[in-house]
């Protein structure tokens, strides 16, 4: 667009918001503090990491590519330029600056800007590190690393998203040539939702079922899926090579910097070096297979992507808080006869955070934090510790810390885009502008409650784990299991009192953190043992079951975030030794496992472990909890430190100055440079040819 | 855009779907019905609504304005700029064929495309013809109609969005010019969110606080908030008259084709005509301020407002249900052994609806659907006998009317935005693509949770009524009211045995109406019970109790679901003449009542009213109902009747081809016509310089 901007200035003396400004009412929220949130945050993220930020977050800020003020206002293909602009910056950067990894990790997560090398940068990076031999980390993997080939994972085909095993894309080796040809065989194999697909990559890696001639006579076998490095475009001018029917899938509900791409492959040959072949072989001559060693290794890989998932979700769930509870902190609605004086004056309306049935909505997402902090961090650990004893050939933990793993992903991704949406209401009119910053963040973040496990599908996993632990402790109550293993922990203490009741009598009773461990560790056996039951004497079809199994995941997961969340409060040396800090965090524990067991109350009623008076108790508590936790809300929020420039929202800033940001984001709107011709009978839309760059007639 | 697109053809050979054909898949799903979809749609819509169907729908799918396929690849100017042709094609047309307001209504819900005008020909001219006088009708109302003057309805303020009392915009009355000047004091009592004042309206009706000289010595009083016209431009030039501060608010999370405006007025004079005076009045000549007479009449229009997005819920459910039913009885994903054979052959992969995981969670919005039906059509017949009562003076049936449409307006929309998210979902990766056509009607329904009273805090419009009639019954059970009052029923039931327990021993006492009409009641009133003993005993802040009233509001408007949809089964004489649809509607109702009465658990154990062994009952109930409501899924969603045209999606489509038109989709994206430079080093970002609009370095 060329035409001149024509600007649409605020008259000067109607420029400021009228009652209290915002930055005033924040200021007034943070005297308010019983605790240093400086302190909570350098307890929360570590000293190094804060650090990192500090020498990180100036150069994203100051780099004109990274600017994100106009991105609301371009159409798809503006944004995806601006994207890739964003990414051929950043990865200039990554060699200039010689960033380790968790530094490059830190400004992806600062810059929070999906765009076309995203997959380059993480699986297809990821699966030539892992999965070639020497040759190929020097053919593949070393350009792919300096960015002289742009790749992608192409796995998800149009008609198979979940199932690997379905994929319907096929690689034939032929000795003769010494090549694999791949072939699509028809419209639903075609690859599908690949990121960088679209319009960026040169390269693939290709998931195709493999088919080698080493059957009897040289027949055709089928070996299952695997990965091959398939050449897509020419690096010049890049045309695409034959074969390849390539397309960009259209728009999504978010990610519209990504090229999330289609493929079909028709008989397209590629050398035999470009199957990845550290852990399989095919021999080149003979085209002989040769299965990979043991399979269980890639759990590992598996568990830390999750691990990865758990702690996007803390943040997740934290910038949900932040935004809403410092803009329920600045909005007013209605007058409250007892809401307290400020600045000397009686406001003409109350802080809208002041309302119970607010604060029961966006409070909940801030403990949850928390919780996801606490079990994040236990699942880094566990991780590191499983990967160490399978490296001595210990399998011990990993069928737990895998199973775990797939439970928590399914709960905390529907847990945080839940909390996305909850904030975003709880900002009434305005959550809905994308000036708010929640509503676009909220579409980017749903692709996670689909992909790496659909996190409904994927609770099986873990029910599966359960019924077999069940199973095994009910024949032998001794039988052998890691001693760290706390589902064992709980279906112990289960099968001694399956009858056992929640002791607490008066509220004071759920001070004690013990007794929130024990509720949730009966409740998830509780469930496992009704639905094994089903399965086990009446028989029924593990299909029937699906509905019982994911309660079961659910219970199992919140136990997991209501026992980490415990050790903490109970154990942790460096909490403890800050009483302001482990005062607060005790209070947060305590709404969260109120809240949480509040929430699921029918399933400990129903088993009898909690009497309806004691739900009674446990209402009232969450009530008290909201609000002891009021004046905290904006201080807790600040510890969780996250920069106006991820938030990127008129609602969250940390100066709280909303009205004359969402101002100025109006001012911002393209369409402000256009006039128009309502006559419904002159066929010409726009008045003026000087203005705008759309020019259509009806 | 000027280049010559690029069309990225599929080969011929490799476009066909692997496996059994969707459009086959739905033909056996349709031959398993245990009734005729097109007698349940005469059933649910009337042979005049189908008929009038048949009539306008084939005029909208061939006219040019209103073809929406190439909407998602546009910028937001575009949109607009499409968005206006539709408006003002629509305009034509309603004047052309002389619609009537039947016609208009449902070509609008048909064409489901809010644009420029859509607050023109709602609330601005529904103003107008409800607070005009005489002669203002002539002046404004007339132009309106006929699309002479555009207008847009300027009520919300940018620190204002629910309290009207709070408005800050001021209109006084000057006798010596016999005219009003509107001032906008501050930045916060900016008009904000006003649906088409952005670009296209040159007229508002302007909701601003009176203020008369006609207090002591001629000082001014502050009146409340009335209605002005104000010009706002220039109607040939399109330019902004003076003190007139006007601009698009920018981009939200969907409406792309509306432009909400903001606007601040300064010293804007309009004559002593422009102030709508059909109930209140200002003399001319001396400023006195005549008073309006009852109030109470606009909470008829209230209710009308609320009945209406009841019913506009129904059509939200019944879509979302449509789209996620069709498609997950097309997608397959992992064998399943038990699987029945289709067309003589194993299929390789299961239906993914035949998930029990899948059917928990896309049936409920089907029978919700249904619900939301029966309960709209009642709440309407209220509105009508309300209205004609309250002309004959009898205002008895308002408060209850008004109270339950307010409950049920909460209900039923965060019901259904709840329910478009969870199909999406159900949809797997495909339903985050646009061409699924649940993400973006997401975006644009989500505004309903917000505005005509949020559905959090409106809740406490019925909290309030429940109150009421409780203590008016407890002080006296004889207490005058309607005989067709159902919330004295219950609270009455309650009051004589609230002690109550429900009277299921086996499943099949589950399948008596009555039995969820008593337990829905028992807990409406036992919590509205519990909730005023704080009050009224314990002497609880009414903000302290607005999550218990939440509660109250939710259970009360559950009720109401039941009750009318139980009716329908008991009573309904064209249905139960019908005996495979009476069949089919009963075991809607049963899931219905079922699964909510299992989703709220808690309240009907925590009363002691359900045991657990019932509410195992219950569970298992669930369980076996969606497995009977399997096979006739898709049959019923083929009786809401709603057009491909509206459903604009390629999963939901009618004839179940769902993979070539997700094909389709990807090929008309307009990045599929660029080609990107993907060289870090080199700061150009496109390829050769002939393709695509975006032109820019790095």
């Amino acid at each position: 667009m060329t035409s001149p901007r024509i600007t649409i200035e605020i008259p000067e003396h109607l420029s400021k918001p009228v009652g209290t400004p915002g930055p005033r009412l924040l200021e007034i929220e943070r005297s308010k503090a019983s605790f240093s949130s400086d302190e909570l945050k350098t307890y929360l993220h570590g000293h190094e990491h804060l650090e990192r930020i500090k020498r990180i977050l100036p150069i994203l800020q100051n780099e004109p590519a990274f600017d994100k003020s106009r991105l609301h206002y371009m159409s798809r293909t503006e944004k995806f330029a601006a994207g890739l602009a964003k990414e051929k910056r950043l990865a200039q950067l990554l060699i200039e600056l010689e960033w380790d990894q968790a530094d490059h990790n830190l400004a992806e997560s600062l810059l929070d800007w999906p765009a076309a090398f995203g997959l380059h940068k993480s699986m297809f990076t990821k699966t030539l590190a892992e999965q070639s031999n020497e040759e190929q980390l020097k053919l593949f993997y070393e350009p792919a690393k300096r960015f002289e080939i742009i790749g992608c994972y192409a796995q998800t085909e149009l008609g198979h998203g979940s199932n690997v095993q379905g994929l319907e894309t096929t690689a034939t080796y032929q000795p003769e040539s010494q090549t694999f040809v791949l072939q699509s065989p028809g419209l639903t194999s075609m690859k599908w939702w690949i990121g960088g697909l679209g319009r960026s990559a040169d390269h693939a890696v290709v998931m195709a079922q493999l088919h080698t001639p080493d059957g009897k006579n040289g027949s055709l076998v089928k070996r299952g899926p695997y990965p091959f490095v398939v050449p897509l475009r020419d690096l010049k001018t890049r045309e695409l090579l034959p074969g390849r029917t390539i397309m960009d899938i259209g728009p999504k509900a978010g990610y519209a910097m990504t090229d999330n791409g289609a493929m079909l492959l028709d008989k397209v040959e590629i050398p035999h070096i470009n199957f990845l072949a550290r852990w399989a072989k095919v021999d080149p001559s003979t085209g002989r297979f040769e299965k990979p060693a043991n399979a269980k290794l890639s759990y590992g890989t598996m568990t830390y992507i999750r691990a990865n998932i758990v702690q996007e979700a803390r943040m997740v769930l934290a910038r949900s808080a932040t935004i809403a509870i410092r803009y329920c902190s600045v909005r007013r609605q209605f007058a409250d006869r007892d809401a307290p004086v400020l600045d000397g004056n009686k406001p003409a309306e109350t802080q809208v955070i002041n309302y119970q049935l607010v604060q029961a909505r966006i409070f909940p997402p801030l403990v949850q934090a928390f919780a996801c902090h606490y079990t994040g961090k236990e699942m880094f650990r566990l991780y590191a510790e499983n990967q160490t004893a399978m490296a001595e050939g210990d399998f011990s933990r990993l069928a737990d810390v895998h199973a775990s793993s797939s439970g928590l992903k399914s709960l905390c991704t529907i847990m945080a885009s839940g909390a996305i949406e909850e904030c975003r209401r709880a900002c009434g009119g305005h959550g809905y502008s994308l000036a708010g910053g929640l509503a676009s963040f909220g579409a980017d973040y749903l692709p996670q409650v689909t992909w790496e496990g659909d996190s409904y599908m994927l609770t099986q996993q873990l029910g599966r784990y359960l019924f077999k632990t069940f199973r095994t402790l009910l024949a032998d109550r001794d039988a052998p299991m890691s001693s760290e293993n706390r589902t064992r922990d709980y279906i112990l203490a289960y099968i001694s009192n399956p009858e056992a009741k929640a002791s607490a009598k008066y509220v004071g009773d759920l001070a004690d953190p013990s007794f929130f461990i024990d509720a949730f560790g009966h409740r998830a056996a509780y469930l496992t043992a009704t639905a094994l039951k089903k399965r086990d004497v009446e028989r029924r079809t593990w299909n029937s079951l699906l509905i019982d199994i994911y309660r079961c995941s659910v219970a199992h997961s919140q136990f997991v975030l209501v026992y980490n969340f415990a050790q903490a409060i109970l154990h942790d040396k460096e909490l403890k030794a800050q009483p302001a800090l482990h005062r607060i965090m005790t209070t947060c524990f305590e709404l969260f496992a109120c809240h949480t067991m509040d929430a699921e109350a029918a399933e400990f009623l129903s088993s009898g472990y909690l009497s309806p008076k004691q739900h009674e108790l446990l209402r009232n508590r969450v009530h008290a909890l909201l609000a002891e936790l009021r004046p905290q809300a904006v201080p807790l929020v600040d510890s969780f430190g996250i920069p106006d420039f991820v938030l990127n929202s008129a609602l969250g800033r940390f100066d709280g100055d909303v009205y004359p940001n969402l101002v100025k984001f109006a001012q911002g709107e393209p369409l402000n440079q256009t006039r128009w011709n309502v006559d419904i009978n002159d066929p010409e839309l726009q008045v003026g040819p000087e203005e705008g760059a759309v020019k259509s007639r009806l």
